[in-house]
């Protein structure tokens, strides 16, 4: 234990308070406080002090929920956030708002943090590490990409900045970089705001986390919701005027644009635990065991946006930013590090969204992850109902499986149709879950009404066509 | 095989029109009509021949939809037919409506049939025989059960003669005589065509398919509804006068009622398989093996309301009248008939419904059923909400669970709820199936985004206080 390791920066924090070991979290976000709140409960302040830091203003939040407070669903910035620093600090957290770790001292246990406020600098001792630094968005290093007007979507703060030049823009065109979760999301909030929206887009469907047919289905339907789909596009860089952007520029021609949105993506955010020469895998995360132990390092623990975790469809590492891990992530290492046991197994790829009425979704493998993963297939694609057909507002769905050549195994599924679609992917991550088989699907004993399902549901139809073809294919 | 067979009644058939064998189907709905058309893709006319009697007027058709037909959701009853005698008749079929069999020949391997009509009889013999003659409502034999207005809502024609009553009735008060899923649908039915609607019920709560808990927060939703719920009433008699019925008569006092539903429950409508010497169950129905063979009859399947499915959580045998089991049966006997290979492995129990804007769901055991099983539990029951707390539209769920003491395997899941609670029932139906431990459950990686759930899935905020609850018990 570290608790009276010298320190070589003034300002730096010694001693634990008094308790027998120190925790210190990385990150304010949903990982880091999720593992600080379930440590504590597991281990009173006299057992385990706990210090948090985080470089933002706020904590706890709910990052998915930005698109719908831009859009106006959601008032906010304070209904998206389920902790603010004071509820951390009123359960024993010592929470250091607006603090950076600028470094981890891996061979000393120490991190070194930065008050962003006053310039201040400190080490802080720990026993027991979490890593919990999130995701940052990608943006490119093109022209203009910091021009007023170009915003991310990825922390309330940028979800402010972004209202705040929605506020003071009297254009009505807007620009979505991107065509994945994030981008349709933002599509649709800027469509609800009253903006002329164009997604411009680098693949040639939206949505590359569905197979290009399932994608075609999603470009049709925000073509008829409006919006202006452009595919297959290159952004060159942006168009920028004396009042801040004008246009996004592509190889193929310029959109004009009165405020940009950036929904490329996210990568890891791991500079630290690179610099401290922790393991990273292939796509920039952190790489850690089944109890989300830093893979090698006894006492770091890591979680949330910035690992990576198990695809247990494919048996190979992947990096997802989604606050639903990220939570589950926290809870783990919480109970580890407060002197229980608990395992997070892996993921089976399970996404959804929705485009204003369009829902979307997948679990398991698209058939490029199956191919890369060594696994042959049949794809059988149907479309059904989400309630019984001869019931009002059923509404039509296309759903997409994907199975194991000989063996059946469940391999994949996709979604696209309208409402009552997008949740039914659950029933498929249970399946992908267990190992099902699609002629053990046949028999699952779903709930059925007029109301909620045709007699067969959807995912039912889908499963029974996949057992012909696993038939057929059988050789 | 018996095509050359003596018959001793006039107007029997016999040959089977140069196909190498014969089918005979008893019963022309779901059940029975599915296992016709699967046997059919599988063999052609030429291979086999099917005959197969209806007594009434309808084939193929959806009861569950009988209420939202009557409650004006559903034109009908042309919606409800999936399939009319002549579509059967152009796949090869030979379906006799309007004629009633009347006598099942085992030693002799045919069925005696009578024409409705023209009062005919008629022996068949067959090679292969199939049982789907359905279940019978209860209906207890009281004082006026048989009035003019009283009425039943099993079929096409009972929910017919219903709507003609209420056509010709110009009092609003109508009494629902039960309260398991066809009396709550058809209180909804009958609201939603302005009726003041009574729903008399003998157990202590609605819902008698939950635990009495859960089934109070169906009352309480019910009653804010306009219905009034009369609990624990014992019915004596229905009071009638010149037009036709006039009260529901219990021992407690007498319920004004210009129309009665009776949704008391149904019972597997097995007179000829009792007479034949068929194995019947403790509820009535008959017995088979998992490939619907009726046991220790090597020629003869039975399916649909008819029969006793595994429930593969308590391990007994259950009987379950349900539209989306009669179609998989008839699809596994079709199969098997038709010389393929398809088993139907049991049920877990699931079942959605709802009450207006209220949903019920259930899939597993009850308490009172784990205790019959001799299972020990522990259980729980949380609040959650059907999206993110701050998205718009998140509705309110109540949803309690099952675990097995010591083992923390899931054992039921019981859901009152608004929009999005009913179908989460599939997530534990999954589960159940593939015999899953709530604290597996915890790791699910369900769908999450703000629209479509909390960041913990209520079915997750659930399982991990099971988790918790399970541990606790733990000695």
């Amino acid at each position: 234990m570290n608790r009276t390791s010298a320190t070589n920066v003034a300002g730096s924090t010694g001693g634990t308070g008094g308790a027998a070991e120190r925790l210190v979290v990385i990150g304010g976000d949903a990982a880091g406080m999720s593992a600080a709140s379930q440590a504590r409960r597991m281990r009173g302040p006299d057992e385990l002090e706990i210090v948090a830091f985080e470089r933002g203003h706020f904590t706890s939040y709910s990052a998915c929920g930005i698109p719908y407070w831009v859009g106006g669903d959601v008032p906010g910035p304070d209904r998206l956030i389920a902790r603010s620093p004071q509820e951390h600090r009123e359960r024993d957290i010592d929470l250091r708002m607006r603090t950076e770790v600028t470094e981890i001292d891996v061979a000393g246990a120490r991190v070194r943090s930065r008050d962003l406020e006053s310039g201040a600098e400190a080490w802080t001792p720990y026993d027991k590490l979490v890593i919990a630094t999130g995701a940052r968005p990608v943006r490119p290093d093109l022209p203009g990409m910091d021009a007023p007007g170009v915003h991310g979507v990825q922390t309330l703060d940028d979800g402010q900045a972004l209202l705040d030049t929605l506020a003071a823009t009297r254009g009505r065109r807007a620009v979505v970089v991107g065509a994945g979760y994030i981008g349709v999301e933002m599509a649709e909030a800027l469509i609800n705001r009253g903006y002329e929206v164009t997604v411009v887009n680098r693949g040639a469907e939206p949505m590359a986390t569905l197979d290009p047919d399932m994608g075609r289905l999603v470009r049709t339907a925000m073509s008829d919701l409006g919006i202006t789909m452009v595919d297959g596009a290159t952004v060159t860089g942006i168009v920028t005027g004396a009042d801040g952007v004008r246009a996004v520029a592509t190889q193929e021609g310029e959109y004009p644009a009165d405020v940009v949105v950036l929904g490329i993506g996210v990568r890891p955010e791991t500079t630290l635990a690179r610099a401290a020469g922790l393991p990273l895998g292939d796509h920039g995360g952190l790489l850690t065991d089944l109890a989300m132990r830093v893979r090698g390092h006894e006492n770091i623990w890591a979680g949330g946006d910035c690992v990576e975790v198990l695809d247990l469809v494919s048996g190979s590492e992947r990096h997802i930013a989604l606050g639903t891990h990220a939570n589950k992530h926290g809870q783990v290492i919480g109970s580890n590090v407060g002197g229980g046991y608990a395992t997070f197994p892996g993921v089976v790829g399970t996404a959804v969204s929705k485009v204003c009425d369009l829902e979307i979704a997948r679990t398991g493998l698209r058939e490029k992850d199956a191919r890369r993963a060594g696994l042959q297939f049949e794809t059988v694609t149907i479309e059904s109902t989400s309630r019984a057909g001869y019931y009002p507002n059923a509404a039509l769905m296309t759903v997409k499986m994907l199975a194991e050549r000989r063996t059946g195994r469940l391999l994949g599924v996709q979604i696209v149709g309208r409402e009552g679609a997008a949740k039914r992917v659950d029933i498929a991550a249970v399946a992908l879950t267990a190992g099902m088989t699609v002629e053990q699907m046949t028999a699952l004993d779903l709930g059925y009404a007029p109301p909620f399902s045709p007699v067969w549901d959807p995912i039912l139809v889908a499963a029974r066509k996949a057992v012909t073809a696993v038939r057929r294919g059988a050789r």
